[in-house]
């Protein structure tokens, strides 16, 4: 790869999709900007439609795609929020979609995606599941959206960040959940690559954060290119792809300052400090980033805005009641 | 009472309090607007400042005392959501408040008012607290912050209106659950009283909710005279006042087009929907509303807004617990 999405690119993606989607607010969370000594925002995706960013996305995804591809359907690959982002951007759009999900993929993730209209495979572990919809691609002609490593991906993803800058201008750090890293390539080529808002006057820097059983970025950063993982093992469904993408390890490594990583206990303890203090549901994935915060495992400069970035609210009911009776009280 | 407050009226007491709290979003809540026939949102007061609407009235009650007044301190009888609204308007104005609340009122709401800083008395039921209340104030010459029967209240209770009709201009419908009537009373007089935004071009219908174990509004509308309840039991804590207030009767009576009943179990239904599909927490008082639209009990026209009126988030774990367990699914 030679160039970076550029400003107009992130610009457009965001004109393709924004009309269709929720403006998601950024809401204050006072109780843990007191306690890290800086004003914490929550952008909240989780109140996005199919309750994940991930239909940013998806809908550039598919709105990209040429008349012919479109008429013959895609299909793609994902253990919950992609499935879902995908089914409801295809219906959207008149376009059969094929999901193929893990085995044990969340019930609720699964339903979702069925009552979106697609049509659902369950085949093996996440690292089978892969393997299959590309098998699927090719027999079935099908056009193959991979969830997080692509260019139209990484584009939709960035309107979160246009969003956040719009809505918090100026100086301050972003704490992005991360999975593949769909989400926070396209932050930070967004906010941090070349033609950002103000080109880069303002000072935007970019964490990652991930669960400690999924360190997929992480370990690309330590060995220098996208890592594949053997196994993962987290709460955090969401963030547990068996590999950092290759376009996407190449954003974190231009335009973000460092990924981190939180524990199950962690995010189960950030969960529940969402659920009582912020009132909102969010996924175990979705709480990483305010985990990080709460437990000091990414440096915050005093008094400077900290935006951190809810990706999704779509937990399976057992899971909500396990972060109320086992997530650990804060401060 | 002869007059009623008028359109300055309401934008003073927003004036007063908008700058100190949150500009709550509203949020399209597409699943309940597809099964009824109309698009839905909802004005989301658990994302308030203390978890409820209540602080813009305790706080406009708070900057309408005179200085000597507030050198004293300030009294409250209240269940939950009120206490801590005065707790923390009174830290926020460096006033002393003392709060009784009954024995059985929510911990979570008790640790809350303590954590603002205020003097909490429990003390008997609703009823007995209320005397409780009136007897201290005059003991220690403390100025009664009555919960709703306040011309402040309501003026201040108004100013959530002015914001639902700033974000969704035009006709519509709004919904709001109804305790002592001092929501309601303010968002009936800031959009159907005198002076109101448009001055009545448009028109807005206004509903209360009540829980069918506390219908002490419904009564007074059929008695033509504000209630009283010997017993009340619901599981919406917020809304099972003892009495319905003077003032918030006459308001109802001449501003709003009828209250109606919602039982627990639609209550609970609706709570379990909200989180499971809005990803929002709501505290039983707060979903009455959602729970009256869900379940048919007022008139919906068709493709006309509706607004509901999501007043508080503040919510025991058990009972959030309880909700997933026990709450029906919709539809």
């Amino acid at each position: 790869m030679n160039a970076w999405l550029e400003g107009k690119d992130f610009e457009n993606a965001r004109r393709r999709v924004a009309a269709a989607l929720h403006r998601t607010p950024v809401l204050s969370l006072r109780t843990l900007g007191d306690g890290i000594g800086a004003p914490v925002w929550l952008k909240c995706e989780n109140l996005q439609k199919t309750g994940s960013f991930k239909v940013r996305g998806a809908l550039n995804s598919i709105a990209c795609l040429g008349d012919g591809e479109r008429a013959r359907g895609v299909i793609t690959i994902s253990a919950g929020n992609h499935a879902q982002a995908v089914a409801w951007a295809a219906r959207r759009t008149g376009t059969r979609a094929v999901v193929v999900m893990p085995e044990r993929a969340s019930r609720t993730k699964v339903a979702a995606t069925l009552g979106y209209g697609a049509d659902v495979v369950l085949h093996g572990t996440a690292a089978d599941a892969f393997r299959e919809a590309r098998r699927r691609a090719e027999q079935d002609g099908l056009t193959f959206l991979h969830p997080f490593d692509s260019t139209a991906v990484i584009a939709g993803h960035g309107s979160t960040g246009l969003e956040i800058d719009e809505d918090l201008p100026g100086d301050k750090t972003i704490v992005v959940p991360v999975g593949g890293g769909g989400q926070i390539a396209g932050v930070a080529g967004a906010l941090a690559g070349p033609g950002a808002p103000g080109d880069g006057a303002s000072a935007v820097r970019i964490f990652g954060v991930e669960p400690d059983g999924a360190p997929s970025m992480r370990r690309s950063l330590d060995q220098g290119r996208a890592a594949r993982l053997d196994a993962t093992d987290t709460v955090a469904d969401g963030l547990a792809p068996p590999m950092a993408g290759e376009l996407n390890y190449r954003y974190v490594a231009e335009f973000v300052e460092d990924v981190v990583l939180v524990s199950d206990a962690e995010i189960l303890s950030a969960m529940r400090f969402l659920l009582t203090r912020a009132k909102l549901v969010v996924e175990p994935s979705g709480a990483a980033g305010v985990a990080a915060l709460m437990y000091g495992r990414l440096p915050v400069d005093s008094g400077r805005t900290v935006v951190a970035l809810v990706t999704g609210g779509n937990v399976d009911d057992d899971l909500l009641v396990r972060a109320l009776r086992e997530g650990a009280p804060w401060p």
